[in-house]
């Protein structure tokens, strides 16, 4: 049993972080629930970067990993939960453990993570919050610790790149993102045929969801706001689910002159998340705080209880406050 | 009158294409039809490069520019066709000049191109067929003349480097196109404004032609196949059409299992183009051939005449027919 000292969170340097890898022998690394590309890409690399030191470790990720990531995500070997090292990677918050919460939560010795969010629940932390993605850090870290990388972990560490980024779309990209895929490229990673699986496969079932919900869209206040419902019904009828659903915020800001774009995607009877997806001067984080919710600028959600039309109008409501807030006095605002 | 000495299409290296640059001093800059952001970039760029160094330039596009472009392309002087060198960038074949063809076809003093199937119709060509881009050797020669890039020039090259590779997700990207993606963040392009502009804005029309067309979507052999309608009654309700329709392709390859995705569009009566995007061990360009086409591997096309019916079976025996001899013997080639 080990015994922890209450000291807090210590922040780690980049020097530290990787002295403190080279020094502990056996690791288990934990990705976050609803597992995506970083988690799991920095997940990996970091358990490739440890075997190929001669340590001990294994990966464990709380739901089943997608079989889309099979090409880094390999089972890995079993260590004994005894005298291990935890180590959290791009978990902003214990809860996001899900299912790994309970036996891990509270034991978590190092977290490696980008989000400024992250509510400092392990013993130890490098946090870089201005990293596009953790696999950032890690590459960083690989280096630091002059470790060999492979095809293998190339490809994991893009992986966490690309995906946390929309494929170098998304403002949080840097001169650094461009750099180290720049570096990634030197190995046999075949990024095209990554972002084919990642950006360009659709399953036949989310293509007829996606029908569905564009039959269904709604446009309002002079088409600055498109409202997509996903109901359980489109849910049931499709057999999508989950992590599958996460497309559709997108679209709902994809059309041009939208200024706000609304998902109301049923989670239960009477239940209900709110995505909101805005452009400034619409502050996204700001509409949903009055729904009880909250986010980043461009990108916040709510959960919200009662029927579909008493939700919609809700989130509208909310949403027209807010444009008219930005465009008061102003019919050329566009 | 300029008296052009016929002595064939001259390689240029890229010292000798800056040394050329810097000889001259009156420019007419080329970009081909159906603009796109390279061809735009590239010649915006290489206008704002020639302004620096107090030459005088201007862009001509045969076409209108999409307003999508006004972040760079801004109006330019007027250079006289007397004594003006004139330069096509991006453009594979004289006859991708279209309106533009007849005045200037015949007199391409400089072309800088990346397609390897150029054919050679100017004076001096500068061919780089390993850049993923044309505003990548753009780039490059701005470096070798040591000319100051300011924040448009930078925007310009990025937009022709996002825009060629679909955002750096395709297979022509390398670590130079990354490389140079990094450097151009230090200027202030606003990568993520540009990208949403180029990528994740669709106007209303196309987002309700898009569901017209897969709502009459087909599954053929085994889901193997997808064909996408785009009728011109589609196209006349919706009001879109040209280079509006060209995503309509990449969604044809977009669904999980699918190994060709056809695209027919009508063109005319009677009258339809086909795209075709496959996957190996399928080869588009092979398939098209039957037809009476061509292209790449992955993306080819042909022309058909004959009701939408008649041209549907037509592909879609050639796919067939291609499907059979991948995967024969094999009941689990998938």
């Amino acid at each position: 049993m080990k015994n922890y000292k209450k000291i807090g969170c210590r922040n780690l340097s980049l020097r530290q972080l990787a002295r403190y890898l080279k020094k502990h022998n056996n690791y288990i690394i934990l990705t976050h629930a609803s597992p995506d590309g970083d988690t799991l890409g920095s997940a990996y690399a970091l358990y490739y970067a440890l075997n190929e030191i001669g340590k001990v470790a294994c990966v464990l990720c709380p739901e089943v990993v997608p079989s889309k990531y099979d090409y880094f995500a390999r089972p890995t070997d079993h260590v004994s939960r005894e005298n291990a090292t935890v180590v959290a990677v791009d978990v902003a918050d214990v809860r996001l453990l899900g299912a790994l919460q309970e036996e891990f939560g509270t034991e978590i010795d190092l977290c490696i993570d980008h989000h400024i969010s992250n509510t400092r629940f392990a013993k130890n932390l490098y946090l870089d919050d201005c990293a596009a993605a953790t696999a950032e850090s890690v590459y960083e870290l690989i280096v630091q610790m002059k470790v060999n990388i492979n095809d293998v972990t190339a490809k994991a560490i893009y992986t966490g790149l690309a995906t946390d980024t929309g494929c170098f779309k998304y403002s949080n990209v840097t001169a650094k993102t461009h750099n180290i895929a720049a570096e990634l490229y030197s190995y046999n990673i075949d990024a095209a045929e990554i972002n084919r699986l990642m950006f360009d496969t659709k399953s036949k079932r989310l293509l007829q969801l996606e029908k569905m919900v564009l039959d269904a869209a709604e446009f309002h206040f002079e088409d600055k706001c498109m409202l997509l419902p996903v109901t359980a019904k489109m849910q049931e009828i499709t057999g999508c689910s989950g992590t599958e659903l996460e497309g559709i915020a997108v679209i709902s800001r994809s059309i041009e002159g939208i200024k706000a774009g609304v998902t109301v995607k049923q989670t239960g009877d009477d239940e209900f998340k709110v995505s909101l997806r805005t452009f400034p001067p619409l502050d996204a984080s700001a509409i949903c705080k009055t729904l009880g919710g909250g986010g980043h600028k461009g990108a916040a959600g709510a959960s919200l209880k009662g029927s579909l039309e008493e939700v919609k109008s809700m989130a509208l409501d909310a949403v027209k406050k807010a444009l008219e807030e930005s465009y008061a006095g102003s019919d050329t605002a566009e």
